[in-house]
This record gives structure tokens, C-alpha cells and sequence, in this order.
């Protein structure tokens, strides 16, 4: 019998083209999954993501859903998955959904997570999952505009996608900061993010932190509609899908709680 | 003037064989070091580790020193140093320290910290830094067993080195176990190790912990002085360097703090 089942994947996103299956490069973390699930099934098996990450960016919590006649239990199946999965690519859990559910149209909430190395010491261990700024930034200033990002805003300034036609009106729940020693780690809870969004706004909040704008800038910049307003594209390597959220989504803003 | 330099250090080692420069091989540590200090000063200078790490093995807190007349700032020498190591190797402090200060022979006690990956699920950001062993672990029985590694032991049966004609007498003042969901980490806190005696110790602990020996036949193996009576050599990747001590020694012996 046909079912449908529901992973969460972990990836290290470092070697690949992003999650999305192209038509003429290759080498994607979709590719790859439905490599290994058709030869289970022995016929050609799509895999659903919960939405697409850029080239270069990871993932702890990537949702992708497929379906598939498989007699074995869960366990087994993920189990022969993650057996043939490089190790920059793991499936953490897999179970049976209802039939109806879909990574992408059931989602209605992602955390990303981007982080900063902000010391002058070296990130030796961490140095392919953060980004790099050796001056120390002004957190305060970070988190005042930070706060300017919360709640329903046309993003279309921080879209990379110029000729994006669909509504670019997103609502941003929360961003928290996490700060340790060396780190500066900026969570984005959101009922959607478009393309390069997060990269976008982190680097916009990387120059306030700099002190070459100020948080007040923030509102002229969502008016203005224009992508060459904001900041610069922080790069995909700091960036990480946390986690996609399929119950209720929580509605409150919130920094830094 | 000639000054002393003492370096905090970090590295990924790996790529690396180890931080003993050698004869024939290449690509260690310490010749990545002595190279861009010796560019530095235009002449050739040695630096001295607080001791051997492995091929593959990594640190978070190796010491070295290398004696040489500088005028500027530590920071400013720090900074020339990092600008030219590569991006798996970080100098995190640097200071100048009385001119008999050695890193390896004013070394009083070192701990290591041995990483076990203990899940089905896949280590996908640990995966170069810990060892995978997928059956769950007797964490219980591996302390019991570590309890009878503490104090002073001839540890000929934990040294692959056989031809090893200095004293293989050393002192194991703490061992403690860190368990998290996935991950058990050891850190052993000793005067010294012989060559792979840490990798060994968890070698055998981890056959302990598969139910394949038990804690009581852990004193047979140190009375018979033989490599072979003990467990096997657990990779060097879940290895670490975690902290050189120069100051007092803590003589009190502790499992699991």
C-alpha cells in the first residue's frame, strides 16, 4: 500500500548546489534523496521538501516528505536511507503521515538561524558553518532594528528575486539573539522567507552593527521596494534551516526573549 | 631583545599528520607553525609543543612556545601569525612568558577529551570530530571500568608503542563522563599519556560499554604489561587536546564530577 512518509533531514550544505533539483546543474540534497528512495522502491520516487535552501546553506531540521510502498517499519526504512546517504547528509527521524500532508503546502512556520563569528580568534572548528567578522559589533544597535523587522512587512527590498511576481508580504514572529564569547547567533521565526531573505537581512543588521547604519534606517528601507536599499548578502555558509512548524503558528513578537 | 612567546593553539588536525615535525613526512603542525614564524623573523626558529598529538587528532588548547625578538605587540603578533596560518589552525592567545618557560617540560598535568558518537542518528556537523558507534553504550559499566584507571598505573598495556624503554608510569587524576542525547564525551585529566594510550583506554572502555568485556577484568589487563591484553585503538578523530596545565596539580582522583 502507498504511504506517505515525512523526514527530517540534517545536512551539511557545504558541497552542494542547494536542496532544489535543477534542470542543468547538479549535484542537490533532492537528487540525492530521490536517488536512493527510487532504488528502494525501485521506480522513480519524488522528494517534497519543506521549501528550497540556497547553495551552501545547512540544515538541522530540513522537512521532506515522499511517497512509497514499503512493508518494513519506519526504522528500517530509515535506516537503508541513511545507509546509502553520504555523511554530510542525514535522515534524524521518519514516520508515516496522513496521506494529505505536504513539506511545503502543510508548513506554516521555519526558524533559520544564522550565525556570526564575531572575535578575533579563529573559528577553527566552526569556520564552515559561521561567517566571519572580526570587528566587534554593536549588538543593542543589531537587536533596536531587529525589532523594525517584526510583524507583516512587504520584504521585497530584502528579496534577491527581482523579477519575484507573487506577493512578497511575510511576517516575521520573532528573532532572537543568542550571544556566547565568539558567537552571535540570530534566529528568524517567520511564516515564510523569500529568496535570500534571511542572508539579506542579516547583513543589513551586520552593517547597523557596524555602525555604518543606524536601526532607524530600517523603515525607509522596507518604503523603498528596492533590494539596492538594504544591506549586504551575508553568506549562505552562516546560514541553517532549524526547524519547520506544521501545528499552530505562534502569533506574538518577540526579540530576544 | 629575545623574548619567550607562549601560544594558546587551535587546529582541525584532520588533514594533518599530527603536530611532530618528522624526517620523511610532511604537513604537520609544527612545521606549518615554525614556517610563518620563521618568515616573520627571517630566521629559522623552532617551536616547541607541549607534546605529540596524533595524525588526525585534534586540539581546542595546545600549548607552544618559540623564543624570538619582536618589537611589536603580542596582538600584533598574534594577528601576523593568524593572517598567514591556514583556516584549520588558530593561534587564540598569545603572551610573552619568563624565558624558561618550556610547553613541554613545564607541563604539569593535560587533559583530552575522547568524543563518542552513541546514536542511530547520523553525526552530520560532528561527523569529522567524534566516533560513530551506533549500538547504545553501558555508560554505567564504562565509569565503573574508568573508576580503576585513576591513580598511579604502569600503563605498558595501553602504550602501542612497545619498544618504549622510558617509564610507562603515569597518573590519571580525573576521568568524566559528559552525556548528552547522542554524545558521550571522556575527558581524562593526567600528569601524561604514552603514545595512543588515551585512544586505548577508550578503545577498551568502549568494549566495556558493548557488554564484550567487564569493569573487573580491567586489573589483569594493566598486570600484564602486554598491548594485546587491552581494548582495541579507537580512531583518532574523536580525539582532542583540551588543556595543557602549568600551574599546581590536582591530586585528588574523581570519576564524574
Amino acid at each position: 500500500m502507498m504511504k506517505n512518509y515525512k523526514m527530517i533531514l540534517a545536512y551539511d550544505g557545504g558541497r552542494y548546489n542547494g536542496w532544489q533539483k535543477q534542470g542543468n546543474t547538479d549535484n542537490t540534497i533532492q537528487e540525492k534523496l530521490e536517488g536512493i528512495v527510487s532504488a528502494l522502491a525501485g521506480c522513480p520516487i519524488e522528494v517534497f521538501g519543506s521549501g528550497r535552501t540556497d547553495a551552501g546553506t545547512h540544515a538541522y531540521g530540513q522537512v521532506a516528505n515522499f511517497h512509497m510502498e514499503w512493508d518494513g517499519s519506519e526504522e528500517r526504512l530509515m535506516d537503508a536511507i541513511n545507509e546509502k546517504l553520504p555523511e554530510d547528509i542525514g535522515v534524524l527521524s521518519l514516520e508515516e503521515v496522513p496521506p494529505r500532508f505536504h513539506s511545503r503546502l502543510s508548513a506554516k512556520a521555519k526558524t533559520y538561524e544564522y550565525t556570526i563569528w564575531n572575535s578575533k580568534r579563529p573559528p577553527v572548528f566552526e569556520r564552515k558553518y559561521v561567517f566571519w567578522c572580526e570587528k566587534p559589533l554593536n549588538v543593542e544597535k543589531m537587536q533596536e532594528a531587529a525589532k523594525l523587522f517584526l510583524g507583516e512587512h512587504d520584504f521585497k527590498s530584502f528579496c534577491a528575486n527581482k523579477r519575484m511576481k507573487k506577493s512578497t508580504v511575510r511576517k516575521i514572529y520573532e528573532i532572537h539573539f543568542h550571544c556566547t564569547e565568539d558567537k552571535i547567533t540570530i534566529s528568524y521565526y517567520g511564516n515564510g522567507f523569500l529568496y535570500q531573505m534571511i542572508r539579506i537581512l542579516t547583513g543589513t543588521l551586520i552593517e547597523v552593527g557596524e555602525g555604518k547604519r543606524q536601526p532607524d534606517e530600517i523603515p525607509a528601507i522596507f518604503a523603498a521596494l528596492d533590494r539596492e536599499k538594504a544591506g549586504f548578502t551575508a553568506p549562505a555558509k552562516g546560514l541553517a534551516l532549524k526547524e519547520v512548524f506544521y501545528g499552530e503558528r505562534q502569533e506574538e513578537y518577540d526579540t530576544n526573549y
